[in-house]
């Protein structure tokens, strides 16, 4: 099968498609931008195999896409966002950019918004800070998937932390969700017939489940068992550590924001909330003192010894930055699940597509 | 053997004997506040039974007891400190109460300090932050224990984060390593002879190592094998996100302090950063409601079915506080060793001590 296309086909693509489904132009372009760059870095279960979801959310009027976010609070260094049921990744760039300007001013910034639809990959926003030279952060919650440690119902999201920081060489863009893994990686694994790892997913009474269509099929029925938080299912093996940052992201976004946390997210409305934060490294004196630190930090990292087997060590970002650079010079690939899905959504709104 | 003392025996006991090691008044009761908070909450791998490394390290002028941290950069809202090689306990504890200070002008604040020593319980910052109704993030590297994924090298610190967030009833208070454990979980294995998880700690060809005694053998021998970041040593089970928590603390203390990562630590001078954050929640808007909207998160969480067999489900900090509540009623009750150690400094600084 063929699966491979250049960002810019992929963009646009993705774009019109958006169009035509009531995106207006600027609006279907943040959409596009932030499902294709996760494609572009290798990041498929945030990428356009999602596109068909957004698409049907708008259907259901579960995204409103003509709705506008509104700051509904502010500070010199704060604001409060009513997101209005809009599309996800647009409240949420719009956010980051309140975020930005302020910390210009203001040193630090924290921009929080509710009443928001699923924004994608979490390093998007996080690395828009990046490029204005300022430390990014981007949390948000998420569908309730994760099962508390000691608990068997779904009450956490994946709650995603993602944190940018602007160094010289290659920057650290950390974007991970707080779980062990995420349902993306448990559909990967289904369609590759493979058993999950032992610390990914527990049933209704708390047992460890590696069969992935087993996992996905809880999520069908009822609200008990599901993916474990970061660390495992015992306090052991330090699950309790990956529950305590889930249970973090659902405060600082739902709770700061004033709605709900994971929990309550996809009920008659999506009430996903998110957490932008910019830093100005200049508060902490000569800018290129702290680069020099942090970049000196990487590096003492990145060149210690590795495992026998083992070529390197990853600074975060990096593996995603080549991946984009790998895309850039020759095509995006996709899955061919990922193919047959934009093919069809091609044939469904006239929109042509090709893969060579 | 007895073990219990009272919580304000066990303090002036340790505040006398800071004092007879060149502490003034005012630095030996904040150091002693702070290990005896630590015994009180059952945290006793960073309480009183450290005394005497403390005591050491004045001993062996890693720790300068006169020392007074310095501001030597500043905004209205962040500040720079240089700890002077002073004590890590005091440092912190001034550092935290600017950062308060300037949120609580500013709404939000950043204190980061750099050339201090070991701070006790990270938690204890965060915690004066909740106490002024602020949200409280409190960093630290530390030495080098732990190695990175695809690593073999200890170039990380068990860099511990801790975020204190002010609800209604009982606080949320985290405090975590980012390692799968602490060092001092390893010694308590190692003393009552039990296998470590399989998810702790590897050696110098990355094979896993649960017999704590040749575990705590790595850190005297070489920089090779260590404890693993939370998540374990590989990809699949999630360790690259623990890695990465614990370089990111690296950044933000080392890093934006202008100074090194935990692989610099405890060189010919102790080098260890922290950060400290303050966020006065009244920036979000409405505090009463932001307060609701938490405590109905956490309470969503903890009223959750359990798994069979379980209670309860706890809340961060929850533990901690009614592990201390005890401890006020009934004593602090110590471990046969804590006790021994302390018995020998107080047979060497002439200051009585009596267990009951």
């Amino acid at each position: 099968m063929k699966n491979t296309i250049t960002y810019d086909e992929l963009l646009s693509f993705c774009k019109n498609v958006m169009e035509k489904n009531n995106c207006s132009g600027n609006k279907a372009e943040v959409v596009a931008d932030v499902l294709v760059e996760a494609d572009a870095r290798g990041i498929f279960s945030h990428g356009t195999a999602r596109l068909k979801r957004y698409i049907n959310h708008i259907k259901d009027k579960v995204i409103i896409p003509e709705a506008e976010p509104e700051v509904i609070f502010e500070t010199p260094v704060s604001a409060v966002i009513d997101g209005n049921a809009g599309i996800g990744q647009y409240i949420s760039k719009e956010a980051m950019k309140i975020a930005i300007e302020k910390a210009k001013k203001s040193g630090i910034s924290i921009v929080v918004a509710k009443n928001s639809n699923h924004f994608g990959i979490a390093g998007y926003y996080a690395e828009m800070a990046i490029k204005e030279d300022l430390i990014g952060i981007s949390l948000t919650n998420t569908a309730p998937l994760v099962i508390p440690t000691f608990g068997v119902e779904r009450v956490l999201g994946t709650n995603p932390i993602s944190v940018g920081i602007p160094c010289s060489n290659g920057n650290f863009l950390l974007d991970m969700a707080t779980s062990v893994a995420s349902r993306g990686k448990v559909e990967q694994y289904n369609r590759l017939n493979q058993d999950l790892n032992d610390n990914w997913a527990a049933g209704g009474n708390g047992e460890i489940m590696t069969n992935p269509a087993e996992v996905l099929d809880l999520f069908l029925s009822g609200p008990y068992g599901g993916m474990l938080p970061l660390g495992g299912n015992t306090e052991k093996s330090g699950g309790h550590k990956g529950y305590g940052l889930s249970l973090l992201v659902d405060i600082l976004t739902g709770g700061l924001s004033s709605s709900t946390g994971s929990s309550k997210t996809y009920g008659e409305k999506t009430l996903i909330s998110h957490f932008f934060a910019a830093i100005n490294p200049k508060i902490f004196g000569d800018e290129d003192s702290v680069k020099k630190s942090i970049d000196g930090i990487l590096n003492t990292v990145k060149n210690s010894k590795k495992e026998p087997g083992k070529k390197r060590i990853y600074i975060h970002g990096e593996k995603e930055k080549e991946r984009r650079e790998k895309s850039m010079k020759d095509g995006i690939e996709l899955d061919d699940n990922t193919v047959l899905l934009l093919t069809k959504i091609s044939g469904e709104f006239g929109e042509k597509i090709t893969f060579e």
